[in-house]
């Protein structure tokens, strides 16, 4: 980090207005969805409050980009969720969510030290899709009993089922009343109003309901409410070292470390290429980072970058990462006016709230679009989101990951050979069975349309010896390598294996436009020791070169 | 299988003799084995001979090479030693090897069934000889204590040294110079003596040592001998079924059937390439799973193909299957001719045996080499060596497993994007970086050097950024794709966001030399709703393609 103070007096006369009011925009649909989503996690209502306070001071100072929008989410909620429910008996959920905050910024302190950043890439976009559709649909499913007023609960659908059939799927009227009105007024709104009204709508909304409530005695009716808030001063205290509680929920804070991080990189990265700029992926790893420790210094829940107020941060116009700041601001300002009303506020509405805003985000376009082009990929991103619905959002990212590095185990173990012969008059070659081309007797053209790794090389010879066994009389064959991006150890001897088995039958190999990275690694090994055959630079020149006469081109 | 008599009436004519020579070679050398490796499995001697009959038949009936010899083989005697050790109490070791037989079989029989053949590639080529010099070396350290009379057990380095330290380092000095002198002869055997002699040797030792043990009262002085054999009738049972056996054993299981049918088809497809064969991997995984059964059935062992006596199948002049019926053969006439002598036969001479087999395949060259060509192979290959010495085949297997991936995904996770130009005067275009070229201002040639696949797209926008920000005068993005040999979804949609990304800044995307397959996926896509750029055959065409007036060249 640099203090250009030159930049920070330019920032006061330019930039200070747009950043102001983004950070109002964004404040506005932050008070609800900060109560809705501790809510959902199992916490009290202020934990929300508080995690949108330090948390985002602390990425403002260490992150990079201007757009993202720190704070509780709704994906992490639920696997918070799911996590606490781990902790060893006698941790309250509030005590536990700390040591889950200070675990999740720790580990990403870590990732960014060693810089593995690079992590991220073992989310493909099946893996995350399907997370992500999987856990908006658990957790409106989660949200559905507390917005009829039943008393099911649970984090996955078999859970949720199992307890509303053991209620004997009873509900409460009125609480479904508030419940029912308010995601009918939220739904309407997002469609009728002026932008500017949608989104002015959750708040208001929120307002109503909590003088509804009041004026209409909710609680003589049956219906939760939020309740008392106590004193609201933030607590700064140090999580409890309790070693069995760190290690329980250990393995749910890598996973939530691992989510919050890529999803939150995926979101600035989106935003910045809009704006035409970069992310750098390291100073986003240590903003999340410091926003998670800071949360678990002051009474928070571990937190992330939410999608949905990233991009109304962009869209109403945010410049630097002061609207960040600015929102923190009035988030207090906030806290401090609405804590003795929210002791009013329905749970149903808040219910309301976070089934309006998940399933808003809720895309299967994607779904088609895979199935479309990669049927393997499609079904890795069903199966995904039933896991995550019916199991559990760890062990589904788990396996989705494996599944994806299956698929990609499965894709490199495939390797092409293709016949190739020249494009009529050109020093072009192309796939024989694609093309019109032609070719030479006595020369085998082969392309290898894989790198040589240990997933596929078991049968090149084979491969090879199969194409020779249709053109008997070639006495050289000469592989066109400019496909092939590396050539790990066990490429490396079945190369050799194959040059020897050519050797045996008097067929001399050849290769032509070799990568130079490719190269380099071959003569760093003692392969010129067993090589008999020429290199080229173009396959070309390898085609034709010793011929006596002028080459002799036939259609294969 | 077909049965051609045709072929058989030739069969008769031409090629008995060479069959009957070869498998009488092998017979010569399987004796000693098939006792010894039973005894290193921890089994009852005779246990290796029955193993070395039904299963014998059966390869040669379903199986498709004619120089395997299937029957015991030293590191799959390792692995069945250290699965036996987790059978529940009260169950015999020969049971409990008749249960891992009969599960190897049904596993290798699914994987026929299955067709997951292709498995086989999971083991690389570091991870397979770092297995077998760890497993080479277990072998050795573990008849150490045996040669030399100690009471030291074990089939972990850590182990073996514990107990010897446990037991006080005590020797028996007889048995020890029972197995030192054997050992020094058979050393002696493979260097001083003719072919013939040397393979001889074996068998000869232990006729000499049965007939020395006798007449030195071997039992008076202390040493372990073999011991009188139950009455030699082949053993027809079924394997106890008792699930939480079977359960106990079902890793061990895989794990050795992975194994066995690897390393034996890298001898079938070594030997075969020799003789200008081709290999069937489904017929080898139908053969072994059937000698396997075999095996379970007649209180055997589990068996493969061992690489020497396969290599001595093949120098000996083995023309077809019809060897290893006749080995069978010539092992049943030794079995009733040797078992009375047996029980004269020292322990520690049946250890000097299999020390001498094992060691002598032990290669250390390919270490040096993955050192020159692949350091991090390298390292895999020594520390699944190591993993194997100090702490057990199955789990050193696995991690050696993982750990190839991780490779194979760190490769594929590093992209390479090059700026490319003209080599003057032709179409070839090649890195700049690399080669003395030229480019055409305006335009910007690149070269992405993998498959764009989830492990690697995460920043393909940016590393293109970082070329055009370098060239903010281009116009157009033309990207060689001739190295992309496939695109995942990850990759289709990271595709899209750099055509997008780079229309925002009036930049055209183009792309060259997409490959069929490559291009047939795209299409099938809703690609060509988005896609505003060009295809170009050659890269070339698509670096000149919309000049109003001659490209005009320059040193990039």
């Amino acid at each position: 980090m640099h203090f250009d103070l030159s930049g920070w007096r330019d920032y006061r006369q330019r930039l200070l207005q747009d950043d102001l009011l983004a950070a109002l925009v964004v404040s506005v649909l932050l008070i609800p969805q900060s109560l809705a989503y501790a809510m959902l996690a199992g916490l009290p209502a202020q934990v929300g409050l508080y995690a949108s306070l330090l948390p985002l001071l602390f990425y403002a100072a260490l992150g990079s980009s201007p757009f993202l929008a720190v704070g509780p989410v709704a994906v992490l909620a639920l696997m918070i969720a799911q996590t606490l429910g781990l902790a060893p008996a006698g941790v309250s959920p509030g005590e536990a969510a700390l040591v889950l905050a200070a675990e999740i910024g720790l580990i990403l302190a870590l990732a960014a030290a060693l810089r593995l950043d690079a992590l991220a890439a073992l989310l493909s976009v099946p893996v995350l899709h399907g997370f992500e559709t999987g856990a908006t649909l658990t957790i409106a499913a989660s949200q559905l009993p507390v917005l009829l007023g039943s008393p099911a609960q649970g984090f996955d659908l078999p859970t949720i089922l199992q307890s509303a059939a053991a209620s004997g799927w009873t509900l409460k009227p009125v609480t479904a009343a508030f419940g029912l009105g308010a995601l009918a007024l939220l739904v309407l709104a997002r469609q009728g109003l002026t932008p500017v009204l949608a989104r002015l709508a959750p708040l208001l909304l929120l307002l109503c309901m909590m003088a509804l409530a009041w004026r209409s005695d909710a609680l003589g009716h049956g219906v939760s409410l939020v309740g008392q808030l106590p004193p609201l001063h933030l607590p700064f205290t140090l999580p409890r070292l309790q070693a069995e509680l760190w290690w329980a929920l250990l393995p749910g804070a890598a996973v939530i470390a691992l989510v919050g991080y890529v999803s939150s990189l995926v979101v600035a990265e989106s935003l910045a290429r809009r704006h035409a700029q970069r992310v750098t992926p390291r100073r986003e790893l240590m903003g999340l980072a410091a926003a998670n420790l800071a949360a678990a210094l002051s009474g928070g829940m571990p937190v992330a970058a939410s999608f949905s107020r990233s991009v109304l941060m962009s869209d109403a116009g945010a410049r630097t990462r002061v609207a960040g700041v600015l929102v923190a601001f009035f988030m207090a300002m906030a806290m401090l006016l609405l804590a003795p009303a929210l002791a009013w506020l329905p749970k149903s509405v808040l219910a309301a709230t976070i089934m309006v805003a998940v399933l808003s985000g809720l895309k299967l376009g994607p779904y088609a679009q895979a199935w479309r082009y990669a049927r393997p990929e499609c079904l890795l991103m069903l199966g995904v989101t039933l896991l995550v619905l019916c199991w559990g959002v760890t062990g589904a990212l788990g396996l989705g990951v494996l599944g994806s590095i299956a698929l990609l185990l499965q894709r490199t173990a495939r390797p092409h050979v293709a016949l190739i012969g020249r494009v009529p008059g050109t020093e072009h070659y192309r796939n024989v069975g694609r093309y019109q081309v032609e070719c030479q007797p006595g020369v085998l053209g082969l392309r290898i349309d894989e790198s040589l790794l240990f997933t596929n090389v078991r049968n090149l010879s084979d491969v090879v010896q199969g194409h020779l066994d249709h053109h008997p009389e070639a006495r050289r064959v000469v592989l066109l390598m400019s496909p092939v991006n590396g050539i790990d150890f066990s490429g490396l001897e079945a190369l050799r294996e194959l040059h020897d088995t050519l050797a045996r039958q008097g067929v001399r190999l050849d290769l032509s436009e070799v990568k130079g990275p490719v190269l380099d690694r071959l003569k760093a090994s003692d392969w010129q020791r067993w090589f008999k055959g020429r290199l080229y630079l173009s396959h070309h020149h390898g085609m034709v070169d010793g011929l006596q006469q002028a080459p002799d081109w036939v259609s294969p």
